[in-house]
C-alpha cells in the first residue's frame, strides 16, 4: 500500500487536501452558489438537438479558436467587443489559470484582496506565482487609496479584483478598479462570475477596457445562466492578451459540445438570464431576514449571501445541514455563506436558520436579538 | 494598438508561435490522427438522448470526482484496474498537465526521447519544469541499456515514453519500459494515445502498473475511439497517484456533457473499436506502397505513417497540399507523417503521392526509385 506522502510530489503539495466543498446529497443544496433553475424544456431540447447535428463530426478535433462561439460571447457582452478580445476555457477558473501561465510564474507574482474567491490563490501557487494576500476593509470594500498603496509596495505582475466579491458579494465601484489599473505594473484581473446579479447600475469593468490593455474581465456561465455544469468561462481583453493567451492554452481543448452548448445557452439568453430577476429579489428578501434576526449581514451583489457573527460557525453549519439545508462554511472566521435558491429552498432555509437560532449554543458573537443593534455592513 | 511583446508576458513565451497544425479545408484532411470514421447514426442518437437526460441538472455542477465514467474506463482498461486507479480529464493533453503540477515545478525536471510528441516538452516546460532532450536510436526505438545510461545521468523527476510513439510509430517493447520504470527516481509517464491501433501481441504498460506505484499510462478518446471533438483523456495509476492529482485538477472541471458523451462512447466501444482494424490494414497497406516507392518509411504500430526523406520536405507538404491532401510536416527533418484515413482517402494520397514523386525537385535524399535499397526502418 503506497500512500500519497511516498510519492515524489511537489513540496508546497504536501499535506494538502484537494478543493471543494462536500457534495452532499441533501433536499436543499445552497452551497456553491449554483442557479437553482434548471433548463426548460425547450432548451434541453435545443442542447440535445444541437448535441445531434455537432456529434456528426466528433471524430474531428474542435475548432481550436472557438471563433463562432468568441463572435456569440462578444455580441452578448457587448460594449463594442470584437471576437478577438474574447477567449473561452473550461470555466473561469481554466482561463484564469491560463492568465496565469501566460503573465505569472516562477520569480513572478499574483496579489488578491481578501476575503476573496479562494481559487484565486490555489490557481496562482499552482502556477508557481508567489500569492501575495492584501487586505479588504471591515465592510469588505476596497479603500482606493489604500488598494493603490498596497500595489505600489508589492509591485504584483497580477493583481486580482474580485466584483461582486465572493464570497462577500461585494461589488467594487469604478473608481476604485480604474485607480488600481492605473497604479498596477502587471496585468489586472477583475474576476465578475457573478456580475449579471449585480443591483442595477452597477457598471462593469467592461467600460473600462479602452485604453487599458493590461485590464483582463472574466466571466463565467455557471451562475446567472445556470450551466454550472457546461464549464464554460470566458473574459474579455485587448487582443494582445488573446494573443497571449494562444501561447498557453492546450490545444483543440474546448470540446465541440462545449462549444455548442455555450453557443445555445447564449441563443437563449433572455430565457436564462430571466431567473436573474427573480434571484435578486430572493437575495434582498433573505439579507432584510437574516438582519431582521439580528444577524450581520453583508450587502450583496451577488446570488449568495454571508451572514454572521457564530462564535462556532461549523455547529450552526452542521446545525443546518442536519435540517436538509447545506450551506457553506468559508470565508472569514465567524461567518457562513447561503446561496440564493428558488422560493421553496430560501423558505426551508429561513425556518431551519429560525430553528437553530433559538439553540443557544449557536447565538450570533454579536447582534443577538434583543442585545446590541443589528450590524449593516456596507 | 497594442502589441504581444508590449505585455509583461512570461519571459520564456516572447517569440513563440501557438501550437497547432494548420486547421485548413481541404478534401482530404490527414494531418492530426484523426480517425476518418464520424460517429454512426444510431451513436449520434445514443449521444443526443444522453445529453437531453443530463441536460435537465445542467445549472448544477458536475461530478468532480467523475466517479461513473471512472467506472466505465476502468470496466474498459481491464488489468483489473478499479475507479479509484483511474482518472479522467480534458483530453490526455490535460491530464499530462496535471501530472506536471503535481510531480514537475521549479527545480525539477522532465525528459522525453526524441522524436517523440511535441506537446510533452510544451507541457513540461509550461509548467515551469526544465525539458531535458534524450534521442531514440536512428530506427527510432529505445536502447534500453542508453535509455537508463540516460536515466541515470539526468536523473530527471519525470520521463516520458510513447509507445506507440508520435510522429514514428514505434511501440516500445515491455522490457524497454520496465527498465526505465526500474531505473528512474520519480515518476514515468507511458503515453500509450495509439495503443490500441498497435499490432496484435503488443503489450501495454498497463501490465506493469501492479508492484509500480511510479508509473502512469495515458490514453485518450480521440484516436481509437474517434472522439477527438469531445476532449477526453484519462489515466491509470496506483491510487496514490490518482489522490495526487486530485490537489492540482480544477474543481468541476470536467463537464456534465464530457462525462455523458465519453460514457455513451465507451457503451458503444465494440461499434467505435471497429474501425481499428480497417485502419490497420490501411496503414499496413500504406507501409508498403509506400515502401514500394523506393522511400524510407518506419514501421507502424499506430493509425500514422512517418515516411521519407527529402531533401525539401517542405515543397513535397505543399505539392500534396495543391492536390488537396493535407498531411503533417512533423518529426526529424526529411520526414513528413500522413494520418491513416479511409480507403478513399488513402487512394488520393497514394495519387497524389505518386505525382508529386515524379516531380524531380522532391526526389527522396536516399531510396529514390531505381536507386538505393528501399530503407526499412525498425
Amino acid at each position: 500500500m503506497v500512500r500519497l506522502a511516498d510519492l515524489p510530489i511537489r513540496d508546497d503539495l504536501r499535506g494538502r487536501s484537494p478543493y471543494g466543498a462536500p457534495q452532499i446529497d441533501v433536499p436543499v443544496r445552497l452551497n456553491t452558489n449554483e442557479n437553482p433553475y434548471p433548463p426548460s424544456a425547450g432548451l434541453v431540447d435545443a442542447l440535445a438537438e444541437a448535441v445531434r447535428r455537432d456529434a456528426a463530426e466528433l471524430n474531428r478535433y474542435p475548432d481550436r479558436d472557438a471563433v463562432a462561439l468568441r463572435e456569440d460571447l462578444a455580441a452578448y457582452l457587448g460594449h463594442g467587443l470584437t471576437p478577438g478580445q474574447v477567449w473561452a476555457a473550461n470555466g473561469s477558473n481554466e482561463v484564469l489559470q491560463q492568465i496565469l501561465q501566460a503573465f505569472g510564474g516562477p520569480g513572478r507574482s499574483a496579489m488578491g484582496f481578501e476575503p476573496s474567491y479562494s481559487m484565486h490563490p490555489i490557481i496562482t501557487t499552482g502556477a508557481s506565482t508567489r500569492w501575495i494576500a492584501g487586505a479588504r476593509e471591515d465592510d469588505f470594500g476596497l479603500d482606493p487609496e489604500k488598494a493603490v498603496a498596497a500595489v505600489e509596495e508589492h509591485r504584483p505582475d497580477i493583481v486580482f479584483l474580485t466584483s461582486p466579491n465572493n464570497p462577500t458579494g461585494t461589488a467594487l465601484p469604478m473608481e476604485a478598479i480604474q485607480r488600481v489599473v492605473e497604479a498596477a505594473p502587471g496585468m489586472v484581473v477583475v474576476d465578475e462570475a457573478y456580475f449579471e446579479f449585480a443591483r442595477t447600475g452597477t457598471p462593469s469593468a467592461l467600460t473600462l477596457l479602452p485604453g487599458n490593455p493590461r485590464l483582463i474581465v472574466t466571466r463565467t456561465m455557471s451562475k446567472a445562466f445556470a450551466m454550472a455544469g457546461t464549464r464554460l468561462g470566458y473574459l474579455a481583453a485587448d487582443p494582445a492578451v488573446i494573443e497571449a493567451l494562444l501561447l498557453v492554452r492546450l490545444p483543440y481543448h474546448l470540446s465541440t459540445l462545449t462549444q455548442a452548448a455555450a453557443r445555445v445557452a447564449l441563443a437563449h439568453r433572455v430565457e436564462l438570464l430571466g431567473t436573474v430577476d427573480r434571484l435578486r429579489a430572493e437575495r434582498d428578501a433573505c439579507v432584510a431576514r437574516l438582519r431582521g434576526q439580528g444577524l450581520s449581514v453583508a450587502d450583496s451583489d451577488a446570488n449568495f449571501v454571508l451572514f454572521g457573527r457564530f462564535p462556532d460557525r461549523r455547529a450552526v453549519w452542521e446545525a443546518l445541514l442536519a435540517r436538509g439545508v447545506l450551506i457553506r462554511e468559508v470565508g472569514p472566521p465567524q461567518w457562513l455563506r447561503v446561496s440564493v435558491g428558488t422560493t421553496e429552498e430560501m423558505a426551508a432555509f429561513h425556518e431551519a436558520m429560525t430553528a437553530v437560532l433559538a439553540v443557544s449554543d449557536v447565538i450570533p458573537a454579536s447582534g443577538i436579538p434583543g442585545g446590541d443593534e443589528p450590524e449593516e455592513i456596507a
